[in-house]
C-alpha cells in the first residue's frame, strides 16, 4: 500500500525521517527492474527520484552546512542534478532510463549515507537551516507524487498490466453527499496567496487582492459516469467543443477517452496501480488533460474556475482527491520575487504555457498541499491524478 | 508606400470601399510571383489573404443576405475557408503556397465581383447587416496587417533581400520626449473591457472590475540601442535570464538577436520592407518574442505589464507603434460568451498557450485598434511588429 | 503538347537550339504562378529548372571559354547552383519555392542572354568544347523530364486538378502485340556498359563482362489491369509480399495504390497532365515505387530483372515507355572513375541506397536514353513514370 | 571474459548446451539493471535477447515437435516474438526497454525450462529436427554478437563508462606480418555461394558464377593509426571524399571520428567493454559506418571490395577480426528462394538499402561465420565491430 502520511506537527528531525522513509517505503513492492526505465521524457524512473531527492540534501544542505562532510560519490553531484543547464545536459533529461549504473543498491546506500549525515546535522541545527530542510522535504513529497504517477504510466506501457499492490487503486474516491450542488460566491474583493508561518512555495507568496464577480462553483467533482456521457454523444469527434489546440491534440493523440481507460468487449476498464479494473461510474473522474476538461465544460455550457475563484471558495467544498484544472495560466503574483541562486530556478522558470491546478490528489503526500498551493502542468498532460470542477 | 488609412467616421459603404481598396493597394508593388509562396505555416501568401477576406463577404454576407446572389466560383467556398475543420483540411493550412490556381488575376476578378455585389447590397442594407459588414472589414484589416508581416517574412527568406517599397521601412518610429520616464498608478479597482457603441471583438466584451496593486509603467518603449546592450553582455548565452521554455527556444532556434537583425562586418543591419538598413539605435525595438521580452525585463530587474495594468494606464502614454507583449495569458473575461455558429470560432478557440499583446503597430491599419483591443500570439512568434514596455 | 524531340543527327548548334527551346516550349502553357512553388523537396519549380540548366552553360562553358563574357547577374552563380555544398546551402534545396525573385521574366531574359552568347561561341568552337556542350544538353534533357514529373506532382496537390494540356496525358501507352510472352536468355558471359562514340554518362563507362545464369524476361510491361488485381486481393494489406522496409513505407504513407490513382464512387481514376481520367486497364502501369514493384513481383511468384539481365536482353523487347525498376542497387562499374572538379559530382556521389531503373519513359526527351543508360532513384520514389517488367 | 566458443564438431545436444550456456555466460558479469534498457531502437536489452532466442526454440521446435509440451507462459509467445507484423507491434520494437516484467529471474527460469525440454527432445530426435535446431543455434549466435554490441552501445551512453570485464576489450586485434601488402587476383569466372553439407543461411545459397575483372585486395585491414591520418587532414570536413548521403550523415550526426573514439586533453581514447582506453594506433580500426569506409577509401584513391571479390580472394588473407564493409548492396543471389512461413522472413525481407559485410569479428561467436557468410547493415550503422579492407 502507499505508505501513510507525514504527521505535520512533528519535529523537523521526525519529519525528515518520516518523509524520507515514505519514499523508500513506496518502492518496497518494486522489482529491481522496475527502478530503471524512463518510458517518456516526463516520467522519470524510481531510481532517479530516489537519488535526486537525496542529491538535494547532499548538495544544498550537507555540502554547505555540515563541516567536513564527505560526499558519497563525486559523480552523483552531476548525475542527479535536474537543474544544471546546457544544451547537452538538457537532452539527458529524457535519457535517465539509459543509466543502469549506479545500481539501485548503490542509490539506496547513498540515501542511507545522506540520511545519517542529515540526522547528525539536524540534531544541532539552527532555525534557518530548518527552513531549507523543510523545503527539501516538500521537494521530496513532490517527487513522491511523481514517483506514483510515473510508475503508473510506466507499468501501463506493459501489455501485462502489472499490479503494483492490490490495495493501491488510488482512483476509487467518491463525492460526499451535499445539500446544494452549487456554492454561490458574492462579487467583491478577495485576498489570495499564502498567509501565516507555515511552509509554502515562492509562487504562493505576495498575498494580494483580486476582484471577483459573482459565480457559483460545484460542490462535487465530475464523475466517470458524467464524463462517459460526453464520450457517448461523440464529444471527441466534434470540433465545436474544443479549443483549437485541444482539437489538434485530439487528432494527433487519437484521443477518444481519458488516459488509462480501455474498452474491451463493450465494457470500459481503467488501469490502476492495483491492475485493470472495471470502470466505476460513481468514482471521481481522473487523468484528463486541460483540453478535455475545457471541452467537457464547454459541452455542459459551463466553464472551469479561475484559480482565484477556486481559492476564494475552497473553504466551502471538499477537495483533495484530484488536482483540479483551473482556467488560469501559471503566472507570477504581483510582487513575486525569484530567490537567488539555484533555488530561484524552482518555480518562476516555468511561468509560461502552463495551466494551474488547485487542490491535491489521492497520490499527494498527505499534509503536502493547502488551499493556496499552485500546481501547474502543460495543458496536454494527464498522467497526474487530475479532475474537473465546474463553474457557472 | 503602405496605403493610407480608413477614415473612421465615414459611412459603411465608404468604409467598405476604403478598406477593400487598401488591401489591393498594398499589393500594387508586388510581382505576380510574390503572391504565391507560403514560406512558413504561419505566413500565408498575399493571394490567399486577398481571396480569404473576400470569401468572408461572399460566404457570411452575400450568400445569406443578397437574394439571387450568384456565387463567383463554387470551388472558392472550400478553397478560401480558414475555419472549416477536419484533419485533412487543417494540414492544408500550411500548404496554401502549393496552389498556383486559381491565378492572381482570377482572385482579383473575384474581389471585383464580390465588391460590386456588396455595394449593391450595402446601398439597401439594414443596421443589423452593417454590424456584420463592419466585422468583415475589421477581419480584413487584421489580414492587412498579416499581409505586411507575412510578406516581410517571405521576402526575408530570399538572399537578395527584395525591396517592397523604398518608403515602407515601418521600423523607424521613435519615442516622443517625455517629462517623466515612469507613470505611477495607484492601487485600487479599475474597469477593464470595451465600453460604448463602437465596434469591438467578442474577446473585449464583459466589461468588469479588476483590483490592481501599485505599479509604475514606462513612458517609453525599449529601443534598439537598449536591447543591443542585452546582446552585448551575452544575454542570449545566460540561462538565468530566461524562462525554461524560452531557453529551449533560444537553443533550438539558435537565437542570438531579434528577427531581421543581421551582423555584417561588425555592423548591425535590419531587414525592412525598404530593404536592408543599418540598425537605428534610437528607433523602437521591433520583432521580439515573448521569451526575449521576458528575458530582457528580467535582466533589467523589471517585468512586463499585465494586460490589465496596460489598459488601466494606457491613457497616460503614447502607444500604437508596436504591439506590446503583456505578462498575461490570453483567457476569457468573466462573462465571455462564444457567438453561435462559425463566427463563434473567431476568438474563443485560441484561449490557451498564447500571450496577450496590447496597443497597435506601425503595420496596423489606422483606426483598427483601441486601448481595449486584445491581440494574442504564441510566445515564440516575432514576425509581428512587437516591442517591449517595462513595469516596475 | 509536350514539344517534339531533338533530332540526334543534327549539328551541335542545331541541337543546342532544339534542346533549349524544348525547355521553354514545355513551359508555354504555364501561368506565371505555376513557375513558383516547390511542393516537395524533390520537386523543383519550373523557374528553377529553367535557370539552373542555363546556369550550367554560363558557369561551365561561357565563363571558362568565351573571352570577355559578361555574366548576366552576379547573384545567379550562387542562386542556381545545385552542386555547391555546405550545411546551410543544402537546406535551401528544399526551399527553392520561397524565392519569388528573380521573376520568371528575368529568368527568361537570362536564358536569352546565355543562348545568344552560346551560339556565338558554338559557331567558332572546337571539338573538345562540343563534348562539354553535349553534356550540358543531356543535363538539360534530364531536367526536362524532371520538369514534367515535378509539375505533375505539384498540380496534383491542388484539389482543382489543373490541366496542363489536353493532349499531354503521358500515361496512355500500350504493350505491342507479341508472339511470345517471355524472352529466354542463355547462361554465359555478357558485355555490359557503353560502347562506341556517342554520348554517355560516366556511370555507363567501364564496359565489362558479367556472367548471367539462364533467365526469361517478359516481353510486355505490367498493365494497370494486372496491377489492379494485386490491389483487389488485398496486396497492400499483406506483409508477406513486401520487403520489410517496403511494409514500413506502406504503413507510413498509408499507401494503397499507385501514385495518382484515385477512387471516386467505386470507379478508379488517374490524375494526368491532361486532368483526371478514368483508369485505363489496358495501359501500362505507371508511378510505382520499387517497394511496390518488388511486392507485385513477389505476389506473382516472379522477380524483377537485374540491370545486367535487362541490358543483355534489351534488344529483344520494346522499351521506352516507362522507366523499369531493376533488382540492382546503383553502384560503380569495375573501373568507374570520378571526373575531377564539379563535373565529378555528377553521378558517383549517389552510389548508395538507390535502385537502378533502365529504359526511358513517355516523359523522357526522345533521343536522350539508350540501352546502357542507368537511371537511379531511392526505392520510395514514384513521381517518375516508372513501371514493372517481370523475370522468371 | 567473453565465454569461449562452441566446438563445431560436437553433437547437436552438446552444441545446444554449449551455445545456450554461452549466452547466459556472457550475462554473468551484468547487474540486474543492465538487462533492462533499450537505449536505441537497434540495440535490444540483454533480457530480451535471452528471452527471444529461447522463444525460438519454444515456438519453432517444442510446440511443434514435442508431444504434450507445456508452454512456460502463454504471454511469452507474444512478448518475445520479433517477427510478428502489424503497425502497433512494430512500434514496440523500439520499446523493449519499457517492459520491466517479466523480470530477469523469470526469463532465466524460462531458459532453464526450455533447455530441459529441448534436451529431452534432442535425445530422441530425427535428422530433420536437427537442422531446425542448428538454425536456432545459429540464430542464437547472431544474438550473442548483438548482445555484445548492444551492451557496449548501452554502456557508452553512461557518462561513468562502465566496465563489463577487464579482459573484454575486443578491439585489440592486430594485422599479422605479411610478405606482400596486396593480393593480386586474375580476371575470370569465379564460383560464389555456399557449397557442401555444413550449415548456412538461405541468403548464401544458389551457388553461382560471377565474372571478375583483375583486382588487388589488401592483405591487411586499415589500422587506427591510418584512419587517424584521415581525421588529421580534415577528412570529415571535406565534401569531396564523401557520398552525398554520407555527407548528410556527417552533418546530421556531427560525426568527426569513429564511434567510441573520444578526445580528452589532446589524447585520443576509445571506449571498450574493458572501459575507456588510450587509442592503440597499431590496432585494427573498428566501428566505422559504410559512409566512413567509403570516404576513407576515396581519400586514399582506392575503393572497397565487392562481396564477390572478397569471397573469391578470402582464402588468401587472414580475416575474422572485423566485419568488412563491401561495395555491394545486399540483394538476392540468382535462384534465391524464400522459405515458406515464418522462417522465410529471416533474410529475404531485408534485401534493400543495406550493404554487405563479409568476414566475422572479435565479437562473433567462434565457428559461426565462414567465407560465404553475408552480413548486412544499413550504411549508417557502426555499433558493430566493422572495419575496412581496401582494393585497388
Amino acid at each position: 500500500m502507499i505508505p501513510a502520511a507525514v504527521h505535520p506537527a512533528r519535529s523537523t528531525v521526525q519529519s525528515f525521517i518520516d518523509v524520507r522513509s515514505r519514499s523508500t517505503g513506496f518502492c518496497a513492492p518494486l522489482e529491481t527492474e522496475d527502478y530503471v526505465p524512463q518510458v517518456a521524457s516526463f516520467a522519470s524512473p524510481p531510481k532517479w527520484h530516489l537519488a535526486h531527492t537525496t542529491w538535494f540534501f547532499e548538495e544544498m544542505v550537507l555540502k554547505k552546512h555540515l563541516p567536513d562532510y564527505q560526499e558519497f560519490d563525486s559523480d552523483f553531484s552531476f548525475l542527479f542534478n535536474s537543474y544544471y543547464q546546457s544544451v547537452g545536459k538538457r537532452a539527458d533529461r529524457a535519457r535517465r532510463g539509459d543509466m543502469t549504473r549506479p545500481t539501485v543498491d548503490r542509490v539506496k546506500a547513498y540515501r542511507i549515507h545522506v540520511d545519517q549525515q542529515m540526522q547528525l546535522l539536524l540534531e544541532q541545527s539552527s532555525k534557518s537551516l530548518e527552513e531549507l530542510v523543510v523545503l527539501g522535504l516538500n521537494h521530496e513529497q513532490q517527487h513522491q507524487e511523481l514517483m506514483i504517477s510515473d510508475l503508473k504510466y510506466a507499468f501501463f506501457q506493459n501489455p501485462l498490466f502489472p499490479v503494483y499492490a492490490d490495495d493501491a487503486d488510488l482512483t476509487a474516491q467518491y463525492n460526499p453527499p451535499v445539500d446544494q450542488p452549487w456554492v454561490g460566491m458574492d462579487e467583491g474583493i478577495y485576498e489570495i496567496g499564502h498567509r501565516g508561518d507555515g511552509f509554502c512555495f515562492d509562487n504562493e507568496l505576495g498575498r494580494h487582492k483580486v476582484y471577483l464577480h459573482q459565480f457559483s462553483i460545484a460542490n462535487k467533482l465530475v464523475t466517470n459516469g458524467e464524463y462517459l456521457e460526453f464520450l457517448e454523444v461523440g464529444g471527441y469527434d466534434q470540433f465545436q467543443y474544443w479549443l483549437d489546440e485541444g482539437w489538434s491534440w485530439v487528432q494527433q493523440e487519437e484521443a477518444s477517452h481519458p488516459l488509462y481507460w480501455k474498452k474491451q468487449n463493450d465494457t470500459w476498464y481503467q488501469y490502476t496501480l492495483a491492475g485493470l479494473k472495471p470502470l466505476d461510474l460513481d468514482a471521481i473522474l481522473c487523468h484528463v488533460s486541460y483540453y478535455e476538461a475545457n471541452a467537457f465544460a464547454h459541452w455542459k455550457g459551463l466553464r472551469l474556475p479561475t484559480e482565484f475563484e477556486w481559492e476564494a471558495a475552497s473553504a466551502q467544498f471538499k477537495w483533495g482527491d484530484r488536482w483540479e484544472w483551473c482556467e488560469s495560466a501559471y503566472l507570477p503574483y504581483p510582487g513575486f520575487e525569484i530567490a537567488p541562486g539555484a533555488l530561484g530556478e524552482y518555480n518562476g522558470k516555468f511561468m509560461v504555457n502552463q495551466m494551474v491546478l488547485r487542490g491535491a490528489s489521492s497520490a499527494t503526500s498527505p499534509g503536502h498541499s493547502r488551499s493556496t498551493y499552485r500546481n501547474f502542468f502543460h495543458p496536454y498532460f494527464r498522467w497526474q491524478f487530475s479532475g474537473i470542477r465546474l463553474v457557472q
